[in-house]
């Protein structure tokens, strides 16, 4: 896990003291991992709406101690994939991405890097082997070798908040 | 944190034979809590419609170390809020709530008891102190106390699965 090192921060960008992964007071079992097209963060779309545009998808292969878990699960049900990006680095707190206009708090962006880097991507279920492990998916902007830490139902009755209601694009 | 015991399970529930916790291999620093009018399971809502019905909003206070990741958000803003369910049992793979017919994996279901029991509630900020780390929001399904572990900004674009969009409601 890379943690801080203040000479590679941009101007505007601060760190916390202290790094948020030895501070730890719940620890994540893995229960399986993410196989996607995306193996280096260059090629890696940054959001899943350009994920979904290289018309390329992906594939989460379950642990077997966790398979009995995907039962009821079914090819074109949305799905919210839960992830660890174990990548990122945990202690920058203010941060100035390029495409973004000066830098902003870390929890009023969706960068990779947090406290918890625990991101989640809403997906479609094109494939499914529960006895495998395998459910392949529209789409991920996760990089190969990706962590999974949860997989849930995306409902459209409470994934979204109050006034924003499901249309059809 | 409530361990597996076979004694309290329902007709078709299963456990796994370890508990997830003891497998952890990353570990989560809690940054905030929620204060929610919710200090039992009983009187909590099941999901954030039915806290949203209620119509009572809730606090989340997030720590000092964490309060300038909170700069760039705004009243009015969309907000994911990720958290932890630290009552949740971690064991459970197979499920039988009261309100599905029959039983279903862990992983096709939105039951506080998963391997990893991070929950996450789309919520409207209605009132913002980032100096004190205070947030108010217009409802939440979590009970009081509840460790906060993430704020994201929620993004049409990119929250929703293929095919669904923004709507009215």
């Amino acid at each position: 896990m890379a943690t801080g090192s203040e000479t590679d921060i941009r101007a505007g960008e601060e760190c916390l003291d202290f790094d948020p992964a030895e501070e730890a007071e719940a620890g994540l079992a893995f229960i399986g991992v993410i196989h996607s097209p995306w193996t280096d963060r260059a090629s890696c779309p940054r959001n899943i709406g350009r994920a979904r545009e290289t018309g390329q998808g992906a594939e989460i292969l379950i642990r077997p101690a966790y398979r009995r878990g995907l039962a009821g699960l079914a090819v074109g049900r949305h799905l919210m994939v839960l992830a660890w990006m174990h990548h990122a680095r945990r202690d920058l707190i203010m941060q100035a991405p390029r495409h973004v206009d000066g830098p902003r708090g870390t929890f009023a962006l969706r960068s990779p890097n947090r406290p918890n880097p625990i991101t989640l991507s809403c997906v479609t279920i094109t494939g499914l082997d529960p006895e495998a492990g395998r459910i392949e998916v529209d789409a991920i902007d996760f990089l190969d070798g990706t962590p999974v830490l949860d997989l849930k139902p995306w409902l459209p009755t409470i994934d979204m908040p109050a006034g924003v209601g499901p249309g059809v694009t």
